[in-house]
């Protein structure tokens, strides 16, 4: 099999981990597999390259900001490489530009453009490991060393994975798969063995940390067989996410999801003029605020109650969209003490009575559901956020998800 | 003007230092010049990095310590391209890549073959500042990142000036010129305006550090102007190293060089087989041990005393080499304790008494001269090591250089 690998950054914190991570590869080698290692730099390099670069200028150019930041994968490259030819294994570092990446000209925040796999097939017939400095290429227009934003070393796999027809993508952090939910919450959550990209792709959106949404839509439309497993336990079999034809059986409901990071607006008495709410919601959509979920009430006086919320970190500039429309409602407050918490499975599409199991759980430890949303693959709610953990293990438990 | 200036490593070696770096580009830029500036890695950063290596391999392959090396001049130079441009002057940084520079494959101490300046000029053209990540550009075989070994910036720095055909090659470092002598020895060593490219090759190789032979050598060929100045004194005016023709006054001597680094090797009552000498000096460069000056003295016995000197980094593997020829001599000894000091000046060509002036200036002191080897523009004298700096400040006053 060919297996693109990807180590982020705190798989290669430290000379120490490095040193585990060459492990890692000399055993999938002797197995008799090819490898080409997509790596991160060392945990806090980035983070250090870019407070020099804010000593001398908040709004550093892109393109010089990617010189600064490339320089870090580079590094980790070529010792990782270093520590796999010492004991043996042919292996050769190779930068973006090395590795055929090619991408647009949106410094720091790049997509990819296009992969020329040569450089790599050739040394892969070489019979050589290829360590890729991830999270970079050039830019098509001026050929300068590009960068790709956050999570770009995991795209950086992903996209040669898609394109060089690897067997499967396995991207190595510091947990071992998918859980059913999170397991500091909830104890029992068990290890997901396969997951789709759809289940993945609300997961992720909805605080699963693991796999950030971007490397997984690149995934599911390249058709990349994506695993998420540890560099800390690599004995243990990671969750394999992969399309939904690909997992026999299908689970009704295959993991619980919280989020707390956001705020709920509440607008009460809003004069029913025309087109009101769609003023409201294209003037938050301007200011680039990610309004999630909402509830549009209408009284009998004519008057509407309107609900949605937003993330956390949108909360100062929403307020400030919101002062044009004080006069349109009787009161508008804001609500943080408030969390999400949603059921996500691709079963759901062919069962009926899975949302209604999920409330009889929550009113059982009479938790009130404020608003709900549903989707073909997923149910949330906003709930109290002091009933957040509890609500997590109720659903857990009202799906069997220990099973 | 189309300057060249080289910064290096303790001259960038904090965000400070590099602000103070961009002030002196600045200056330049406003008295109306363009500037390609040529940067070290921040100190300590590639000794660092090597470090990393080390503990991997004691011999990792040079193609990956070059990758490895080379991030730390791609940092300084985005880094300092970011504070030019922050400060309303247009920069860029250039990889070695990027500045066009074309190197043979000896990974680790690369060779320019050759330096391709479109990129350069075109930048120039812009009313751009450039900065060149120094010490590196890609072999010309595998297109990999190369790195030029020791010294590797200046020499970026000079190649460029010499292929650009800058008017002027600034290397700037916590040294404000070449001095008479050490002024840490002599405290009235004067700081010399001009120097012609064959004293200075002499006076580095015999110990003065600020500029290294292999820049020198290059800036000979290629007719390049180089200044040896401060960025902390950047007021000051540096030393111009210059071909002979461009200094008017020759004076008869430039300055006193010492080099305490070095070990007398003596070998007494050598039986004069033919060719003994011979095999003794092809024994030793076949060990790459750098034989400096050779004395030999023939007995009416039709014995031979052999007296020659030898880099004290060098000692122990000569002594391994010496071996063979113990049963060719009564006597091998060692002697640690004794320096090397010389006069160099291009005026000595023209001028006699040069030599038995220094001689009647050491006797004065009562310092004996155990070997003397001389050059058109040298006279060198080995000395016991204790005399070593009353040695420096007799010739310094003898030759009337405090003046």
């Amino acid at each position: 099999m060919l297996k693109v690998l990807k180590f982020g950054g705190t798989s290669v914190g430290t000379l120490d981990r490095i040193q585990n991570v060459a492990d890692i590869i000399k055993t999938i080698k002797d197995d008799g597999h090819d490898v080409i290692a997509v790596v991160s730099a060392m945990s806090g390099q980035t983070n250090k390259l870019l407070e020099y670069a804010e000593h001398f200028s908040k709004s550093a150019m892109p393109n010089e900001i990617d010189m600064l930041l490339s320089s870090g994968e580079r590094v980790t490259s070529a010792l990782l490489s270093i520590a796999l030819n010492e004991q043996g294994y042919k292996s050769t570092s190779m930068s973006g530009r090395e590795a055929g990446i090619i991408t647009n000209n949106d410094h720091t925040k790049a997509r990819i453009e296009s992969i020329n796999t040569d450089n790599m097939k050739n040394a892969i017939s070489d019979g050589k490991v290829i360590i890729v400095a991830g999270f970079q290429g050039i830019s098509q227009h001026t050929s300068r060393v590009s960068t790709l934003g956050r999570g770009g070393s995991d795209l950086t796999a992903v996209a040669i994975a898609g394109a060089i027809k690897a067997d499967v993508c396995e991207i190595y952090t510091d947990v071992d798969g998918i859980y059913t939910t999170d397991p500091r919450i909830e104890p029992k959550a068990k290890k997901l063995d396969k997951i789709s990209y759809d289940e993945m792709l609300e997961l992720a959106s909805l605080g699963a940390k693991v796999l950030q949404n971007r490397s997984v839509e690149m995934a599911k439309k390249l058709n990349v067989n994506l695993v998420s497993r540890s560099s800390f336990t690599p004995e243990v079999e990671g969750t394999l996410i992969t399309k939904e034809e690909n997992i026999m059986e299908k689970p009704v409901v295959s993991g619980i999801a919280l989020d707390k990071n956001q705020v709920r607006v509440g607008m009460y008495g809003v004069t029913d003029r025309p087109g009101i709410a769609s003023l409201i919601f294209t003037a938050l959509a301007d200011s680039n605020i990610n309004v999630d979920m909402i509830v549009q009430t209408v009284g009998v006086d004519g008057k509407t109650d309107l609900d949605f919320t937003i993330p956390t970190t949108d909360w100062e500039i929403c307020k400030e969209v919101m002062k044009q429309f004080e006069n349109d409602a009787e009161n508008i407050d804001y609500n943080e003490a408030i969390s999400k918490v949603s059921i996500v499975g691709v079963g759901m599409k062919s069962h009926t009575g899975v949302a209604s199991k999920a409330f009889t759980a929550l009113a059982k430890e009479n938790i009130n559901i404020r608003i709900i949303s549903t989707s073909e693959i997923k149910i949330s709610m906003i709930i109290e956020e002091k009933y957040s953990e509890l609500a997590v293990r109720s659903l857990h438990d009202a799906y069997n998800l220990d099973k």
